[in-house]
């Protein structure tokens, strides 16, 4: 039997697995990240991690082959981190080489986007599918694209949709841009849209449960409440899916692929969020792509950090 | 020596062409399409052009070996036009298998677009790059989008940017939907954008040029305007680079690309396109994808069709 290791680096904390052939995880543990020790203290702590996980389940290193490492940030062919920004570990980080000079084992390294999504790919809802847009909706928002069963990467950091600027006069976006998709499709971006919403319509279930601290409210506050048919939370829920059906439409025009997939933290709300979004995509999607795709939820939801990595592993 | 045929198949004319294995060529025609006759006469004829011009140069159809067929609309599995929008054949009407009866030849069909994208890949700017966009510019935009130096299909309808939604307040587009790129960044496009402009700000030398009869107005008569510092034209060319700019930017966001390649009728004005797409780039798109493309103006330029056609039959 052959295991796989699946390692999900975090700006804050890293995930780290170890999985059965079918990608079952048999054990993982968390782990603080603490990057500013420096990679080569990260990337040993990690090491000694996946040792110690092997040896809770009864295995040696000498079980495993290969590490799937998924990181956030553009990467390279599938070695170098071309701007590891939430590490400070410089520009052009070759993960790949520190990894496996501390190892001894092959390593593959992936921006954690794709490595998602080729985790759904070979083992998820993208399972089957040659052409799959994979879209985690969490902090932010992103896209794996799956063309030919493979995660294009461009020059590495292709899939930055959220980044489409969606409304010239949004709102300022981390990346630098004004307006981004992001702004309003992210956990902080819906709660933004809440906030000013709640400011103008100061009424409903929402609103009377915050009034008194509006900064308290997160993203699912506002999904419950619209599961549950506060008015208010409705239209801002409605706002956000409009605001992703031309997120969607767009790369349905571009890509006219077989399946779209809702992952990420809010994906859990899949059935609000795809009705509304599918209400809007005749604004924004030619007809032709819209009668081609289907919609799917996330299969590995909140194992998709770990699976991912370790699917990389897998051929 | 080995001959490509390339045959570029359009709504009105149909391009022929016989070209050398370097992607000269040596011979061409257009005839009419006369589309409302069936697929079986335009095909026949079309045959019976290349035999003419392979008889012309001495040569037999013993001389050429596949026949490369670039057609508008979606194209699946280098076979099936999904839909025949131009040509009333039915949708899912298999192009390959008609020509290859007629003919006796393989014949490999691609999606226009695509096929003129191949052949930049193949033998004009995209040549040495493995992720290349090409977006033809004319009566309507649309892209080309090479990944690992092939060019993406999807269910067929892939490439499809110009049916982003920029303005959802702007016009209606042939497409159906509502303030399309296209409605803006086209030969049309810019025209309407002109004569909203021109009624609003009644002077210059392109108000004088036409103010009996703005209805005669071409995109060309704005380029050349703007590149002899006509302010007005200047000012119309300004929001077409804009809207451009929002365009590609999204792209460069999605795909990261190596190059971008900007063909079609109105890449002619390739320098003063560009230097305004370069001014609102930092609008839309990451810096970090900015930073790593280039642009390039089509080499094939106005005989892309045939040549592209001609570069989907070379390995």
């Amino acid at each position: 039997m052959k295991y796989l290791v699946g390692v999900d680096l975090g700006g804050t904390n890293t995930k780290i697995g170890i999985l059965d052939e079918n990608c079952n995880i048999l054990i993982q543990k968390s782990i603080e990240t603490l990057s500013k020790n420096g990679p080569v203290d990260t990337f040993t702590r990690i090491w000694d991690s996946i040792k110690e996980l092997l040896k809770n389940i009864n295995l040696t290193e000498n079980d495993i082959e290969i590490i799937g490492l998924g990181i956030p940030g553009p990467v390279k062919d599938n070695s170098i981190v071309k701007i590891a920004a939430n590490f400070s570990w410089g520009n052009n980080f070759n993960a790949k080489e520190l990894m496996e000079n501390i190892t001894k084992k092959e390593v593959i390294v992936e921006n954690d986007v794709r490595a998602i999504s080729i985790g759904e790919l070979k083992f998820g809802a993208a399972k089957g599918y040659k052409n799959a847009i994979i879209i985690p909706i969490g902090t932010g928002i992103a896209s794996g694209i799956i063309i030919d069963e493979k995660a294009i990467s461009g020059l590495g950091a292709a899939g930055e949709f959220g980044h489409i600027v969606y409304d010239i006069n949004g709102r300022n976006c981390g990346c630098g841009l004004k307006g981004c998709l992001e702004t309003i499709v992210s956990a902080n971006g819906i709660v933004n849209l809440a906030k000013d919403f709640l400011k103008e319509n100061p009424k409903g279930i929402l609103y009377n449960s915050f009034k008194d601290n509006l900064e308290k409210i997160e993203a699912h506050h506002i999904f419950i409440n619209a599961k549950n048919n506060d008015e208010t939370s409705l239209k801002i829920v409605d706002r956000f899916c409009e605001a992703l059906a031309f997120g969607i439409g767009s790369l349905l025009n571009i890509f006219n692929p077989e399946i779209v997939i809702l992952a990420g933290g809010l994906a859990k709300s899949y059935d609000i969020i795809i009705e509304g979004v599918k209400k809007y995509l005749p604004k924004y999607a030619l007809k032709i792509c819209i009668d081609d795709v289907k919609f799917a939820q996330s299969m590995l939801l909140d194992e998709a950090g770990i699976k991912g990595s370790a699917s990389l592993t897998v051929k």
